[in-house]
């Protein structure tokens, strides 16, 4: 990485004009740069006719702690390739590279601008029919193409040399895996919670099982994740779905990736019980939240199960029921990884909008214990689940 | 590899001479090759004191099928590099490397030509009080300290990159859990077999749990394994027992290096029901080989919990219980791993002295039929065994 500079907005103006042929050399360019994340740089260039891209640059560090927390560079090659491989195999549901130099640590994105951030969309009360059948379209295609079923094991071992990411993963074990559930700095909670947080620092059966979701998250490399999916990491409009933001990607456990994504629509169904402006409008959201997480969990193992049954390469994989036995095991570990979500988001470093961004004090206590007291029976009930049946009736039962 | 050239006698010697301090400047040193295996030349370069060392060079072919299977180099560096982790955590049970040079695909070990390959000594009958006690030693060890209990996550990624062994790999992934369990012209066995042989492609609930076994051997890094650490595999004496050949070494599931011992033992109790000279000889080498193995098991256990219990780096893994947890599912493992090596030793490419060295054609077969028999079971029932007691009780119904 010795060229690696950060560019200023002359500079990614010039970059685009000169690095690529993204526009017409008389092209009328305008950049600036409205980043709000902590470890990027993000341009929007355009051109006269407001055609325009986005230019994501790494920073060496993490922006919210100053340049005192160093962080690999390399996940703006890991991020680009997995958009790549994700989107060779959902172009609808990844957002398009460009533009890809790994020296700079620079990618270039199709602008997803007209789009909108899934999180805050949910968080105004809005509903997305295509959402849950999108995602689980695109977590059960990009699992199913990276895992044993489809690739050969030379090329899988490969990929997962390529996408091995020690880094980024370190900072999920921590804040998924080892903070919440023991006293740290790094946690993040209100002095309301310490009861409830001290007593999930003395429950054992839960640490037991939050080690057997962390050994998974260390060493099951199944398939190519996207690491990070939450609702921050979604565009959406009417139609689409749009994921961001793989920079977390590494070969893991595929429970992990619909895990991430159904606790954050948890999270937002906590969020709804201060958030909602009415008792119908809170119904109406609690539904589709649940009704999302339903088709999502539903659907992934109907695509996951068809490919399975259509594209399983391996010999041994194709023993009748064995696709079935790997699905279950992939949605147990999915509402136990989902409980681990819930945890850290309310006790851990990062939070999310949906739940911080309420203001009454005590409506938020409220919310933050019932996610905490949601993820922890997800997390020691899920294991026992026999199915997708089994698995839908513990979150009603928890929920209800 | 561009300046990799095979060496002959001579060469070996010269390169001996030159390339290494091994021997004193005036030593008069003689050198002959005595490789009997399919993929090295190993020579033996000594002075006239007697002092000697092995030479061994991976050949870039297997040579029991002529040049036409080519095998890459990159084993021999595999080979050197476990070699000296696991010699760092248990020297005395590891064969010393005294030179490696990867460029030529050579490694220069200890002449551990004063012992005696325990697959030869079994087949004669032959006990040795501390094999079970050493071999559950080394695997203890070399297992947890490249496990994720102990290895930082960020150093053991960079491990399994190191130890990434696709093309060997690729050979277990077809001998053990592909080729056995279908018509493949790969497979090796009487046609006294065929029926039961037949019955086996048809057993649905078998492909399906080493389907199970496929995937962890696939997908599940979880130490840095011998590979191949079969009766063949290790030299004794009266004291010591060392481990060679870890060519086909790689970050795996744990129970695959137990179970494939124990199931070398297993073939060799399968056999001395035709070896035995006397029934009060068969009774005793049973016996033993039947101790040996619950030694085996028990004091792996044992040692890895204590391991564990003071030695996890992992804050998570510390957790009340999950230590115990781990070990039991390996023990699992390596029950289901030892079934998938008794049945392709008998009926796959590569079989066992043991066995195919019975001169008797009848006898031979129903040795056969019984390794065949008892690695279904075991395969079958492992996965529902609850603890040590119940995998030992389980090898005692099938035995008796």
């Amino acid at each position: 990485m010795t060229n690696y500079t950060t560019l200023d907005n002359a500079q990614a103006l010039e970059y685009v004009k000169t690095q690529t042929q993204l526009f017409s050399d008389d092209a009328n360019l305008t950049c600036y740069e409205f980043g709000d994340g902590n470890l990027n740089l993000v341009f929007r260039v355009a051109d006269q006719h407001h055609n325009s891209v986005i230019l994501k640059q790494a920073l060496p560090y993490a922006r919210c702690v100053g340049e005192s927390w160093p962080l690999t560079l390399d996940r703006a090659r890991i991020e680009a390739s997995v958009l790549i491989k994700h989107g060779t195999i959902c172009p609808d549901t990844t957002v398009k590279v460009l533009h890809q130099n790994n020296e700079l640590a620079v990618t270039i994105l199709e602008d997803l601008g007209h789009m909108q951030i899934l999180r805050s969309e949910l968080c105004e009360g809005r509903k997305f029919d295509h959402l849950a059948s999108n995602i689980a379209n695109y977590l059960a295609h990009t699992s199913f193409f990276s895992s044993d079923f489809y690739l050969d094991a030379q090329e899988k071992k490969a990929l997962v040399q390529e996408f091995t990411n020690p880094e980024l993963c370190a900072i999920t074990e921590d804040l998924f895996f080892d903070d919440p559930y023991r006293v740290c700095s790094r946690n993040n909670f209100a002095h309301g919670l310490s009861e409830q947080v001290t007593k999930l620092h003395h429950n054992n059966a839960l640490k037991l099982a939050v080690a057997k979701l962390k050994s998974k998250f260390l060493s099951a490399p199944q398939a190519l994740l996207h690491g990070d999916i939450h609702t921050g990491s979604i565009f959406v409009d009417d139609k689409h779905a749009k994921v961001i933001d793989p920079e977390f990607g590494f070969f893991g456990p595929i429970g992990f990736d619909l895990g991430s994504f159904i606790g954050n629509l948890l999270l937002n169904y906590c969020a709804q019980n201060a958030r909602a402006k009415s008792l119908p409008q809170r119904r109406d959201i609690h539904a589709y939240l649940l009704k999302c997480i339903q088709t999502c969990t539903s659907e992934f193992e109907q695509i996951w199960l068809t490919l399975a049954q259509t594209h399983t390469k391996d010999l041994s994989f194709q023993t009748k029921g064995y696709a079935e036995y790997f699905v279950k095991q992939v949605l147990r570990d999915a509402f136990g990884f989902c409980g681990t979500e819930l945890i850290r988001r309310t006790i851990g470093l990062a939070h999310v909008a949906d739940i911080d961004g309420i203001e009454d004090e005590h409506a938020r206590l409220n919310v933050q214990s019932q996610a905490l007291q949601l993820g922890e029976q997800l997390i020691l009930q899920a294991p026992h689940c026999k199915s997708k049946e089994d698995l839908s009736q513990l979150l009603l039962s928890l929920l209800l």
